[in-house]
Parts: structure tokens; sequence; C-alpha cells
């Protein structure tokens, strides 16, 4: 998609300086520009890049005065830094923009699809389906047998969806997401195999949550489990089954949550840390990459590190020591000799 | 699904009391119950529920008796808790029954498929491959040239077979698994890039086996990675070239086996879990999650945490004094001047 | 595919020993041959297994003498070694021999297609895509709008390439791999929900990279998130947005880079290993299994190891004291009573 600096201009109600029907079609950071992208200078820190930039276009504030020759179209706005953003949303959109049920797609015939939706090829739709408004599905997803799925929600390529997922509105799954697989659940027999435990519930997603490329949300044993409105998972992050998430919590890539641990409210977790299984976590808990969380936490809003986690102020305090622990040995060895010395001398 | 009382109660050879035509079409616990839901009562502890709940049938024992007033249909049987076991597995196999072979399916003319075969859409079986009975291969998978696939197994939604996979009896593959591909196998050349070693081997998955959504099993450089009979991997596990894990094993989500690694019978890993490769380790070893296990065990049964990994118990010690570790450090730099000061009055 | 004794010496330029008529259809090292199979002896210490092995051909060096009689078909050549290599290559390259353009795949009109293109059933190719020439697309492979594609590259069935990405010339994503999705950006909001950042970049992918099974490489928010020529990523990894990663890098599985890391050339990453966003590691670093790297790294060619990384030689015997903590915290008590004693005593 190419737009001209007027276009741009009539988007934002700024006004053009230098050529009008110069074309972008990509964004670039002011230092990073090149011919045909578009950039923006807001941060002062950054104007003497506007006289070097490569860009064709760049957004400015109604304030900023040149004070060398610009080559540059420059497109004047109350706060650039807003037109900016507002800009990147639109593109976003423009470029996701898709439209229309491919003759491709399956759909079974007591499926029931809202209105304007978007349904890719060889994309799978079962039976008693439920789908909202301005849906899109990509091609190849995967929707199972009595799914229901909200307004405005994207499931994008390789999405699957075990049967009577239940997913919010304005919600986004990213590729190879797999929702509702059987919970891990095995009885060990006393002859050392193991019996499955039949998986029987669902995985409930609320409104505005997104889903990152092939994370796994298991399927309860009983009843449902839960991930709450605002919530955003990173890539590859597992919940097994019967776990919850609380609203507007983040978890970063590679987590994993083992089953039925509760994750309260406003949780931030790094990356490629770890929970056992059966936990409550306190509202606003944070937890550093790599963390292995191994007990419940009951205090709010409180940091931790480490496996398994310290308080962050300990662990790091730990940490610094544990580089010097051949010191600390050598140190001791050190007063064992002394003191064995002294005292023959007493 | 729905089932009324009275059908319930034929299946489990029971008597109805209250309602028979109430119909249920999901399970709850008791505590949770909500209309339309099946409940059980078997431990007495949850006894004062079964007045307050709102599940509209409850399955009980025959010795149950009711002090105050019931709201919900009772179904009474010998065992309420084998009962409801019974129920989960007959509604689990009902809500996955699915037969026929799609027309928008693509199946060689070489491959063989045995009798009763489920076919999903957009499922792809190459050349010469051979199928067996009451297999189920759900919409959207993959079954490359050559392979194999035994009685009663069945590919969720977006499973990959590359060449030559085994696949055996009763297997449960989840969405997004994908098995055999290339194994991570490079020669490092004298410039500086890398050279690809070809992975000419396959994959052997024996029967039983439960493999998790989008784990990873990579075919070998030769001869065959292998997951024994009854293995159960979570979802996110990586099992590298040529590793194989041997009989009833389990291994929880996003465990790493790195080449040519062999677990042995009985083996319990837990999450996030990594082997480095070449190792042998016993049989009936248990690993606590995020463990690191860097080199082989021989003595069977035993218990090991942390990274690299100790004894379970040492690794509980270890972890206990690394909590005060600062502390430690300000006993010595103490003791150190304790021991100078009475140097100089001696 | 088999392939005839005689058939191998053809291609090998060998002569052959034994019955040229015999067929093999597969690999296998001599100590594990069974009839078949094809092996090769260059290595002395395998001498003795010549003579029990049950491979149907076996290739050996030139100057290769039997001492006992041998029921193996032999090929006799220069170099058995690189000969049997050569027909791993071979052989692969046979195995994984694919050309056509299914009538079941999707391309859009304005999609641009090299010669000799294998594209397999219900593979999607969107708008404005250029293909090379050469290029295997698998079944069910997805292609998004505006992606472009090298000579000679392979995409396994199930791959995801969202719009605007680019992958190079002889590159090999393997099934699951999902390239182009929308970086974990988000901006919390006073009221403690998130915002979505869009993410208007890209993911572009240099020539001969390898990319693992159900690997996550996420676009960048603005320009391009780079994985530099020859760099090779196993299973499961996460590259985050903005990320760069070095020509002829080596990731092992699961490891995971967070947002703005750049790793420079020629690093070697062990599993499970995770990077914090907006470092800068120096070509050559190399980093043992499950590391957690939290700081940049200036000095080239170092080894590392541990959370939070230490100098190799300093982790290791770091490790070593952690395993006698406790004997450690007992000497400094034992130290304590020692002293006070001999306190009270002068």
């Amino acid at each position: 998609m190419k737009f001209s600096a007027s276009q741009i201009a009539a988007l934002l109600a700024g006004t053009v300086e230098g050529d009008p029907n110069v074309e972008v079609w990509n964004v670039a950071k002011i230092e990073e520009g090149a011919p045909g992208m578009l950039s923006f200078l807001a941060n002062p820190k950054y104007t003497p890049y506007i006289y070097t930039t490569k860009s064709s276009v760049v957004i400015v504030n109604n304030d900023f005065v040149a004070k060398e020759p610009v080559t540059a179209t420059l497109i004047r706005v109350d706060d650039a830094y807003a037109s900016f953003a507002k800009l990147l949303a639109f593109y976003d959109a423009m470029a996701n923009q898709k439209e229309g049920i491919s003759s491709l797609a399956f759909v079974s015939s007591t499926a029931q699809c809202g209105e304007n939706l978007y349904l890719g090829e060889f994309a799978f739709v079962g039976e008693h389906v439920v789908i909202g408004n301005h849906v899109k599905i990509y091609p190849q997803v995967y929707v199972g047998d009595g799914c229901v799925i909200g307004d405005d929600t994207v499931l994008y390529p390789g999405v699957r969806l075990y049967r009577n997922t239940v997913v919010g509105k304005r919600c986004v799954l990213h590729a190879g997401a797999v929702i509702g697989a059987d919970g891990f659940g095995f009885a060990p027999q006393p002859d050392g195999h193991y019996e499955k435990i039949p998986q029987v519930g669902n995985v409930v997603i609320d409104d505005d949550v997104e889903v990152g490329a092939n994370t796994t949300i298991d399927r309860s044993t009983m009843g449902s489990t839960r991930v709450h409105k605002g919530v955003k998972l990173d890539n590859l992050v597992h919940l097994a089954h019967n776990v919850e998430v609380g609203e507007h919590s983040a978890l970063a890539a590679q987590v994993g949550v083992s089953g039925s641990t509760h994750l309260g409210k406003h949780c931030v977790v790094g990356g490629q840390s770890g929970f056992v299984g059966h936990l409550h976590i306190a509202d606003g808990s944070k937890f550093g990459g790599q963390s292995g969380i191994m007990g419940s936490i009951k205090e709010a809003n409180q940091e931790f590190m480490g496996t398994p986690i310290q308080p962050l102020r300990q662990y790091l305090v730990s940490n610094a020591r544990f580089r010097h622990i051949d010191e600390m040995m050598r140190k001791i060895e050190a007063l064992e000799q002394e003191l064995s010395e002294l005292k023959s001398k007493i």
C-alpha cells in the first residue's frame, strides 16, 4: 500500500510542506530513513536527523522551525508522536483488512456466522459453532464443534480451537496457537503404566486477550481453564488444565504454568518462568525471567526472581554473593587454619 | 450433547430419584454446580453441598440418606465415584466420535487405509502410507510419504508426520505436534559456516503414547528416534535426534532432551527441565521442574533437582542455605574481624 | 526407495564384491545392521563387525582385506566415509524430491512463481508474493501477502509466513515455524489495561538459514527482525521483535531472545537459554544450556554459563562450591563456637 503526503496530511488534519505527491509505503525511525519511508520527529534529541534523513516524509510538530534545508516533505501536526501512533494503527488495520468467505473453506451446516466474516482458504468450522460479527479467521484455522467466537476477534493461520472453546471479543490469537488440547492428566497404575483421565472441560478466553504464536492452553479436566479479560500471552507459553490467569496479566515467551495454578490480576511474568501446580499467586505479582515459583504468594504487588524465587532485592544480594562463593570457602579454610594456629599458641 | 437423568441411570444401572426427564449437558464439581450440570457425591466431606448445589443431576451412593430437601435429581448407584469416572470416559468418547473420509481431504493413490477411518477436511496422506483400523485423522493433518499409523490412534488437527514416521496403536497426538523434522545436525567448517548433516533416519513411536500440543520429536541422523510404549509427553516438549525415551516415562511441558540421550523406563521429568546430549538415565529417575541434567545417572529410582542437578534432599538443604548466603558472608567477615582482634590481644 | 548394490557402486565409482543385485532401502551403523540396510566401515575399530553384520551391503575402503568370510555384499571405494556421506546426501535429496503445483493449493492471481516450484495441497500463497526458482512449499503452508522467498528454499508443512516476510535462498523452515507474528508490544495504561502497540515491521531471513519446527520469530515494531546468513535455529526457539542474530550463529532448542537484543556472528547458544531485551552480544560468544543472560557482552569469543551467567570457568568452580554450601555453613558455626570458647579462655 502506498500513500501520498497529501493523503496522510488529510488523515491527520495536518499541513504539507514540500511535495504533496511524494509517496511512502513503510515507516522507519528518522535516523534509519530511506526513500519511500515515513518518519516522525517528536523528541528534540533527534532534531539533527531531520536534515540528513532519507525518509520521503516526516511528521513534525507545528512549532518545528527548520534551521537548515530539509529535503523530506514535512507534515505539520499538533502532536507528531500521537499522529504517528495513529498512523501506525491505521496502517496495521489496512494491512490486515480481509473479508469474504472463501469457497475453499469448510463450514458445517449447523454453524452460525455473524456479519462481515473473513474466512480464509482451507479453514474448518465445525458443528454448532457460533461466530460473532467482524471476525477474521485466516486460512488453515481449525474451529472445533461447539466453539464460540466473539465480535472482532482475529484467528491467524493455523490456530486450532478444540471443541467447546470460548473466545471473547477483540481477541487476537496468533498462528499455531492450540487452545483446548487435553490436559496432561494420567493416573499411575500399580503396574507402572498410566491410565488417561478424561479431560471433559473446556477453555474460556475473555475479551481483549492476545495469545502468542504456538502457545498452548489446555482444556480443564472439569469446568474451564480461564484466561481473563485483557490478558496478554507471548509466544510458546504453556497453560495447563484448570489454570486461571487474572485480568490484565502479561506472561512473556516460554512461560509454563502447571495445572490448577491461579494467577491474580495484573501479574507480570518474565520469559521462561515456571509455576508448579495448585498455587495461588496474589494480584500484581512480578517475576523476573527464568523464575521457578514453587509456593503460593499471598501478599500483592511483590517482585521476585530466582529458582526457587526470592524477593527481588534478596535475590540480587544472594547472587552477588554467589559469585564469590569460592572466595568464601577459601576464607573459611583460612579462618580454620588461623584459629587452629592460635589455639596451639595458647 | 444432552442426556436425561433416566438415560444416565440406564447407562449406570442406577435408580432415579426426582425428575427422570431433566437434562444435563456438562459436568461440574458439586460445589460449583449450575443448571444443566451433572455432579457426583462420594466424599462425605462434600455432603453439605448436596442441599445447595445448583446442578440438575447428582450421582450418589446407594446408602446416601438425605437429611434435608434436595432439589437436584439423584441417581443412586453402588459406587458414585466409579460411576462418574465411567460417565466421563463415555462422554469423552462421544464428544470425540468422528467418522468418514472427507471429500476435501487428499489421499495419495498408493496409501492403504484401514476400516472405519475418520479423515478430516484438508488432511494430507502421502505415498505408501499405511493406516490401521479405527484411526482418527483430524482436519489439516499432514501424513508424509511412507508413514505407518497403528489401530485406534488419534491425530488432532495440524499434526505433522514427516516421511517414514511410525506411530503405534492407541496413540494420541495433539494439535501442532511435529514428528520427524530434521535433527539439528550441522558440521562447523573452517571458515565458520555450517554444513548440514543429512538426517536420513526416522521417528518410531510405540503403542499407547500421548504427545502434547506443539511438541516436536526430531528424526534421527541414522536409525530411529524412539519413544517407547506408554510414554506421555506434555505440550511444547522437544526430543532431539536419536533420543530414546523408555516405557511409561512421563515428561512435563517444555522439557528438552538433547541428541542421543537415552531415558530409562518409568522416569518422571518436571516441566522445563533440560538434558544435555549423549546421557544414559537410569530407570525410575525423577527430576523436579527446571532441572538441568548434565551427566548420566546409573542408579535407578533416585530423585533430583537443580541446575546442575543434586539429589533432591541435598538440593533442598543447599537452597535453604543459599537464601542465607549473604548472612554467611557477613558471619565470615565478623569472624575475620574477631580473630584479628583476638590475635592482637595475645 | 530401493537401490541395488550395483546402482550404488555406479554412483560411487566403486567395485562390487558379492551379489550385485541385492537391494537396500535404508542405512544403519554396521553394528546395528539388518537385511535391507546399507552400512560402511571406515574406522578400523569397527572391523570385527563386518564379519557379523546383518546389513546387506557394506561400503569399505579399497585396501580392506577380509580375514574371515563376509556375508554382506561389499562395495570398495577410495574413501568409505566420504562415499557414505555422499550417499546420505543423495538419499536425502531423493526422499525430499517433490514437484508440481497441486490443484488443491491456492495461489493468488498477483503472486509470481519461479521455475520448478513444488506447491503442495492446501497451501496458501497470498497477494503480491514473489517465489524464486526450485522452491518447495509443502502442503498446508501459509505464505502471507507480499512475502518474498528465495531460490531453492524449502518450507515444510504448516510453516506460516505472515505478510511481508522475506526469506533468502537455500533456507529450510521446518513444520509449524511461525515467522512474522506480531511482536509482544503493549503499553500499560493508568487503569492497568494494556494498549496494543501496532507492529508494522517485518522479518527478514537471509540465505542458508535453517529454522526448526514450531520455532517463532516475531515481526519488528518498525524496521525488520533480522536473521543473518547461515544462522541455524533449532526447534521451539523464540526470537522477539527487533531481534538480530548475526551470521552463522547457532541457537539450540527452546532458546528465547527478548526484544531488540542483537547477537553477534558465530555465537553458539545452549538449549533453554534466555536473553533479556536490548542487549548486544559480542561475536563468537558461547553459552551453556539454561543460561540466563542479563547484560551485554563486549569481549568476543568468551564462554559463559549459569543464571545470571558467569564466565564458564568461574561457573564451574562456583557450582562445585555450591554443592558444599551446607558444609560451609556448618563450618562457620563451628568457627563461631570455637572462637567464642577461645575468647572465654583468654
